[in-house]
């Protein structure tokens, strides 16, 4: 990775940065809920945990189940098996340790969990924040993630490969997203990304498409979102395959998604706004006279999360930066008749950007 | 089905009892949210929806995604299409409306949506309920959704068949998990009804074990713990296969598990306390001396989740009530040596129960 990015980082050494960002929010201590943040601050891989951390210590608090494998993984200096409620466990150690102003993600917990916590918690102050700080944090990767998304990728797109040697006509959208699935499986993927989209004919025109028995025409287009995930970390791709000879009007909008997605990529430098980036390619797809035939954003980060920020679109202020890995997927959809979107993953980088993902985009 | 349990009702049969209760809970309005509760009590299938229930008016609120498919499915009196944040647009109907009691379920809704639908809807006042109503209903199935929970086991069955003539020696517990799963789906399953467990070895031992890349030996036992969803509707099995010979601990332990469930199936009657049925399951395991190797709950309610009520354990007063379908899954646990756990599912009548899973349940 070269100076592209930040090196590779402990989980331990993320902590301690963690740690010091909670005297600038004016916090005693944080409530880290949800698997990606717990996962990439303590190296627990496993699940229904969460992290108690103040500037001297962090507790993971987890159950009987994964008591063991915390022991194992997480670089914290305790590990609580709970025997209650995770928020009640939670607040129960507030009080002990005699914290005051705890900030947690507000978006991450239960209303439920927030009203076990605050009567437990004796006198500490519940602050809610919009975004925690490992969010934050992650959305910038270091070498060591990088690294893990290429795998993702490489796993995905040779699934990928497998996958359009495996479908024809007569086989539903269902059986298609199975199918690529297990190739993606049986190379070592813990799973889907998300749930993978064949959308057949005009249904591609659908931005999310759940898989129907719909079969596929013996010349019928198939666009395929798909995604793997090895190691905790997600990719996120789309292409476009047919069963036959595929129809003229889709290769007419892929040169125009594939124009747009070119557009992107020449605006995909450290310190450019997110918003300008999705501007670029909406309006190579305006000029083409569909501008109005593409209504989501440009792009979302990818990571321990298949959305995660920053988003590329319009209104983001926020600046690109080394590290950060995006999606770029124009697309053009006309109801009822056809839709078009072609998705890569770029990393920014000290200079530029580098393109991630290495399958052949043009459509055929 | 018969008298055995309730005649299938449309989801406006269900949203007109629904709106029913709730004068008694003392709410002008219920905010439901949840996939499961949405489809239960609207028909509507897709994601990222909410409902707006009123005496007088249900409302569903979703987003430009899904809009059409919610005009087809949804057997409300209004669909709303969001342009803001879901909790913020309900805010603002709730605002219309001039609802004072709003009613919500506490561990399905966010802290984040909590205080800005709080923000927007004006003089309402917020309920916090433990439970929603829709939850209660649904541990009661009708005939239909029996139905469809029998279509999600024949699915997951015959698929496991296919799955025991394709495992073998060498092979991961990450393979053969994907291999189940590719079996489920091709033959219509919408996906797992959770993540799959394929248990090598010793591996059986935990409860809630993860697939690795472990492989198997030549007369490596599998513990394998799997569902389909079918329709929305999921089904729950544990069984014991192996790659060669079973090892006879196995079977001595399988004897006991076995032994467990017939006691269980004896108290599965309407009118039985939940907890009655655990404890008559759990003395068997205890008497054979392994009571102190059975460390979970003995079953769940399985449906449009596959974990709902009612739960099969200490402490559970709850009575059984025709119609409501659990799992039996007694197990013995010897850590680092060897784990059985035989699960089954079952459909309470108004007579006594039927057995609705019928894999040969003897490890071979």
């Amino acid at each position: 990775m070269g100076k592209e990015v930040p090196p590779a980082r402990t989980p331990a050494q993320r902590l301690s940065y963690f740690r010091s960002r909670l005297g600038a929010l004016g916090l005693d201590a944080y409530w880290v809920t949800g698997r990606p943040d717990v996962r990439y601050l303590s190296g627990f891989t496993g699940d229904d945990s969460t992290l108690l951390v103040t500037p001297e210590r962090a507790a993971l608090v987890t159950d009987s189940r994964f008591t063991e494998q915390a022991q194992e993984e997480a670089e914290v200096e305790e590990v609580f098996c709970r025997r209650a409620g995770m928020a009640h466990t939670v607040g129960l150690l507030c009080r002990q340790m005699g914290l005051g102003r705890l900030g947690f993600t507000s978006p991450h917990v239960t209303h439920a969990d927030w009203r076990a916590l605050g009567t437990e918690a004796g006198g500490a102050e519940l602050i809610p924040l919009a975004r925690g700080p490992a969010e934050v944090m992650r959305e910038r990767k270091d070498a060591g993630e990088v690294e893990a998304v290429l795998r993702a990728l490489q796993v995905a797109q040779e699934a990928f490969k497998r996958f359009e040697a495996g479908i024809g006509p007569g086989r539903s959208e269902k059986w298609m997203a199975a199918l690529l699935e297990w190739e993606m499986r049986r190379d070592g993927a813990e799973g889907a990304a998300f749930e993978t989209i064949c959308a057949l004919d005009e249904r591609g025109s659908l931005p999310h498409a759940p898989c129907t028995d719909r079969q596929a025409g013996p010349d019928s287009p198939v666009l395929v979102d798909w995604g793997a995930r090895v190691g905790g970390y997600n990719c996120d791709l789309t292409r476009l395959t047919a069963t036959g000879t595929m129809p003229p009007l889709i290769l007419e909008l892929a040169q125009v998604v594939l124009e747009a997605q070119e557009a992107a990529f020449e605006r995909l430098l450290p310190g450019v706004r997110c918003c300008e980036v999705d501007r670029a390619a909406r309006a190579v797809v305006a000029r083409a006279g569909y501008g109005r035939n593409f209504g989501h954003g440009l792009g979302h980060g990818v990571g321990l999360e298949v959305h995660e920020g920053p988003r590329l679109g319009a209104g983001e202020e926020s600046l690109l930066l080394p590290g950060m890995v995006v999606t770029v997927e124009p697309g053009i959809y006309l109801p009822g008749e056809a839709g078009v979107r072609i998705e890569d993953m770029v990393l920014i980088t000290g200079e530029g950007h580098r393109v991630l993902s290495s399958l052949g985009r043009q459509p055929r």
